[in-house]
């Protein structure tokens, strides 16, 4: 499959061009970075779920440091690309919190932070899925795979985007027939126990924040100095999370 | 040694007794914690260290979204104690980003976050130190261990408080000869370069935010809703982390 046909079988679902876009732009962003499990064989995924295509996110509080947007049932993808642009045409002049509450799926957190990271912002996200890790010794499911993205902006155009996820495997490699949801429990071995507590306090922040449901929290803050360059320089090669 | 012994010992290294309480009483809580790396040991460490007794931290930017200050030779640990009774005396109404620069060391980052939970405010607090994990497969060391805790209220009046660091050990493991530098490296095995990514985003963010030695960022937040007594409910039992 190619962009074009993703927008294409995305449009046949009935949303508008704009939005095709964005999804489309998403997915295939997803293939070319090797996460396949996020990429154009979600097309398939939106089909089988129960989505409004003309459904669009609401800014339902907004202050210089801090908003809540609403899903109000439109896709994860288009309230966060939403939340992007809004962002960078009034980005905050130090920080900012962003609780996207009714927000799922969000796809590869690394690829909106990216987005603002290049443009100069810092920024953190974490998102909340059905919960799908349990402790390592045992017990219910308790938490979201939960990823953690940072960007940091650099001046040579190369920002630093990690983007960790606390699974061993993630629910795309499920959802692919890569990995079982028997393979999907904390990475870490016999330290699973640390991705396990970061996976439950994200969940336990996102919950407190969004007060109910699937969704996303995102800061975004000015940077007051440019460590990158210099980060890079002393790796002396390194590959850095995030690097093509 | 007991909280008192600490305390003795501190005042005669020249701080004053409320500084010395609050260096006394974070020792003695990380000795009941099981975590002695953080513990009664740090204050022949403190006697070792070239500070002043009598600096102490400055607020030098505020606004209902944003802090700054600056340690001015503060030791860490004092200069967060500072910022959370400021931030428990003026709470954000929403959610508030607060960088400490030349806020170093800054012990167990739990015991600050917790604080903040128990009066009913969300926190998430990384603190950088000297560069202790390099790439799991080589290379310079480029982060530090910069842990990242994450604390939720509760009605209960148990907040669910994360902790986690990336190394395999921690610093103050080396520090108590129970572990080498050699053995500090990312947790994770074959997975390690998840850890080491968390650990270098958080270094490049908090690089940005501190523009230039090591700091702590601290966000805090009201919480919007109470989702941990449900979580501990449906965890059956299981020990969550931060439990005593």
């Amino acid at each position: 499959m190619t962009e074009g046909d993703a927008r294409d079988r995305i449009l046949a679902l009935g949303f508008e061009p704009a939005a095709a876009d964005v999804l489309a732009a998403h997915f295939a962003d997803a293939e070319r970075r090797g996460k396949s499990g996020h990429g154009f064989r979600r097309v398939e995924w939106l089909a089988s779920l129960d989505v409004d295509p003309a459904a669009r996110a609401v800014l339902v509080e907004s202050e210089e440091g801090f908003e809540r947007w609403e899903g109000r049932g439109a896709l994860g993808y288009l309230t966060l690309a939403a939340i992007v642009e809004a962002t960078l045409a009034a980005p905050p002049e130090r920080a900012r919190v962003i609780v996207a509450a009714e927000c799922f799926p969000t796809g590869v957190l690394g690829y909106w932070t990216r987005r603002l990271a290049n443009r100069g912002l810092l920024a953190v996200l974490t998102a909340t899925s059905p919960p799908r890790l349990g402790h390592p010794d045992g017990g219910p499911k308790l938490a979201g795979t939960n990823p953690l993205s940072i960007a940091v902006p650099s001046s040579d155009g190369k920002p630093l985007v990690s983007d960790v996820s606390w699974g061993r495997v993630t629910y795309g490699d499920v959802l692919a027939g890569a990995a079982t949801e028997g393979d999907l429990v904390p990475f870490g071995g016999e330290q699973a126990h640390k991705a396990f507590a970061a996976a439950l306090g994200l969940q336990a922040l996102a919950d407190a924040l969004l007060g109910g449901g699937y969704g996303a929290v995102l800061l975004v803050a000015q940077p007051a100095a440019d460590p990158v360059p210099d980060l890079r320089q002393r790796a002396a090669g390194v590959r850095f999370p995030g690097d093509g």
